[in-house]
Order: C-alpha cells, then structure tokens, then sequence
C-alpha cells in the first residue's frame, strides 16, 4: 500500500504490530482516530503508556496490580489458606468472573515448555513453594488448587508442581476436566470423555 | 469484567473504543504490549498523537497529507485533466493500489444520506465545482470519473453530481458496474447481472 502520508503509514504500521491487526484493519482504525476528536486519541496513547510504564506485579502472587501487594492479596476477606495456581493474568480475571473463588492466586507466567525453552527455572515456581513454606510458619495454606490448561504442557507442570508441593504437605487438587456444562456427549472428543468417566464424581459423597 | 489494576481497566476502556475491539480483545492487546519492550507501547502512542494533531487535509482534493497540498495534487506525471471523484481515503488507497489510474482525486469526505443528515453541504461539493470551473480558465477539467459505491446512497450523489457538473459543461462518467472478474454468473444477484447486460460492452469498440 502507498500511503499519501508517512504520519498515517508511521500509525498503520504500528497498530498492525499488535497481534491479530492487518494492514488493512489498522488502516481502518486509523482513518477511524482521525473522524475522532483529537481528545479520544490523546486518551488513548495516555492510558496505554501509562498502563505500560506504571504498572506493576504483585510481589506476592504475581498478578498485575497498581501497587506493590494487589488488590486480592491485601484483602481480608480472601481465604487465605486456599491458593489457586494459574498460568497467566488472564485466568485470573477468568476464575474472578465466576464468582466461584474466595481464595488467592499464584500467576506462574507461564507453563513449562520444553519446547519453547521454558523451564521450571523461567516460572514463579520457586517464589511458589517459598510461599507455602513461609506460609507454614503463621497462616498455613492448606489446599492448592491448579487450574492450568489441559494441555500437554499445563499436565507437565501440573504433574511437577504437584510433586514439589506434596513434599511441602499441603493438599494439592486440579480443577476438574471433563464435559462443559452444556455440552453433549455425542460430539465430546474420546479423551475428554474418558477422562471424566475415570474422575467420575461419586453422587452419594458430592 | 473486574480489573485487578485501574491502569489496566483504564488501557482496555480506551482499547475498546475502537471499532470493532471490545472488552477481550483489547485486554487481549494490553496483555501483549506489556510483554513487549516499553519503547513498542511509546512508539504506537506517538505514532497515532502524531497522526491524529499533525495531519492536514489537502486544500484541493481533501485527500490526508503532511502538507498543505496533497503528493498527488502536485505531482507533474499525474493527468490534471482527469479527475476521479470518491468517497473518502481509503478509496484513494483502493485505486491507486490498481495502477490503472493517473488522474486526479476528489475526496467528498460521504455521500448524500438523508437518513444519517449528510446533505450536498456538508461534503466537499461546492468545492469540487469551483475546482472545475477554476481549473476551466487554465488547464480544463475534460472528464470527471464518479467512483462512489453501487449502493443507494452512492447513486443518488453521483445523480446528483453528475447533473451538477455537466452544467459545467464537463464530460461525466461512472465506473463500470457488472459482475467481478473471476465471478460466476449463476451466483451473481439479478439486480447487477441485469445491470450489466444493460450496460454492456461492445467488443468493437472497446
């Protein structure tokens, strides 16, 4: 494409780094900045600096937050003996949208990945199993409960914190794989399905 | 959505006002920009503030410029006496993407429609007839191509134009309406296979 003006092609060429933006979609968005008042775009490249310069991570539990301890952390009325493990940011705002939740997270920033290059040593796992222990001597956690994807790589990791944890004492559960509520059985992949008649859940005990 | 960080909620706000981003997608985009180096985020925010305050609009085609006159207003190798007449920017885009055209442009910035209250004055009609007839006593205006869209809204300005300008004593085409290259005819709609059998091409004269 020939731009008439290297500020729209400078602005277009940037929006389309964003993951999932073309040429033609950011050349949509900018034509659509410049019908705006001068004052939206202003809004615009203010809150992204600043969300990219200000922001900052939990030291506890690695979420993002606006200060040094987040919003969930300090709180009171968190269970704090319950600790979810996550992979990134995202699920955190997952798991807090099904209001199903009262205790803390633990963000890994990531699941191992051999293949990628990501090794228990690039994730907070260390910071993880300090926390537990640290925890042990005044509010233990009791229970950690890892929510990570069923992948491959989320079963690893998984599968390895699991083991690290038990060494520490503390229960440790995986959410539960199976049908999506929803979701019927015809069309539900074998080993989804196998899974959940392996984890199947006892009516009497529930 | 409950935000951990208010730098965060206030980035995916601005994000998603854009057209066609809503709240996942642009939490999508935050989330990237905080992976990526800090000069990324400043390079987007300064590339669209300075589109958005330093762009000027061509004084004689409306066509988006960095000066007061657009590349291809001044341009010596394009055909003054050829003028295409569009709907906004990204049709000057679309066209000057086919290299088939070496004349010059006049953005009207719309079409007429009563329905969204864009009447003949608020598009850069007026100034497209004055352009003609300044540019009749110097270097005449011998045709003017009408480039709008084939819907309702389109027609009814280029009706309206072309009765406008062939008062000025201009030559007044449309661009061809028919099925597109590499279209099948069984799947082309009545109203435009109708059209195109109407408007049909005769093979020795072409």
């Amino acid at each position: 494409m020939n731009f008439p003006s290297k500020l729209i092609e400078d602005a277009v060429t940037e929006i389309s780094r964003l993951p999932g933006i073309g040429k033609k979609t950011a050349l949509r968005l900018a034509l659509h900045l410049l019908k705006q008042h001068e004052a939206n775009t202003e809004a615009l490249a203010l809150a992204i600096t600043r969300m990219r310069t200000e922001i900052q991570y939990c030291k506890t539990c690695h979420n993002i937050s606006d200060a040094e301890e987040c919003s969930i952390c300090i709180s009171h009325r968190r269970d704090g003996s319950l600790l979810c493990v996550v992979e990134d940011i995202r699920d955190v705002l997952a798991i807090e949208n099904t209001n199903q939740f009262q205790g803390k997270y633990h963000v890994l920033g990531g699941v191992i990945s051999p293949i990628q290059g990501i090794g228990p040593e690039e994730l907070k796992i260390e910071s993880l199993l300090s926390r537990v222990e640290v925890a042990a001597q005044s509010a233990p956690i009791k229970e950690v409960i890892l929510a990570l994807s069923a992948t491959m790589e989320g079963d690893t990791t998984s599968f390895y914190l699991a083991k690290k944890l038990k060494e520490k004492g503390v229960q440790v559960s995986s959410i539960a794989r199976g049908i999506p509520v929803g979701g019927e059985l015809e069309f539900t992949d074998e080993v989804t399905l196998g899974r959940s008649i392996m984890t199947r859940i006892n009516y009497a005990t529930e």
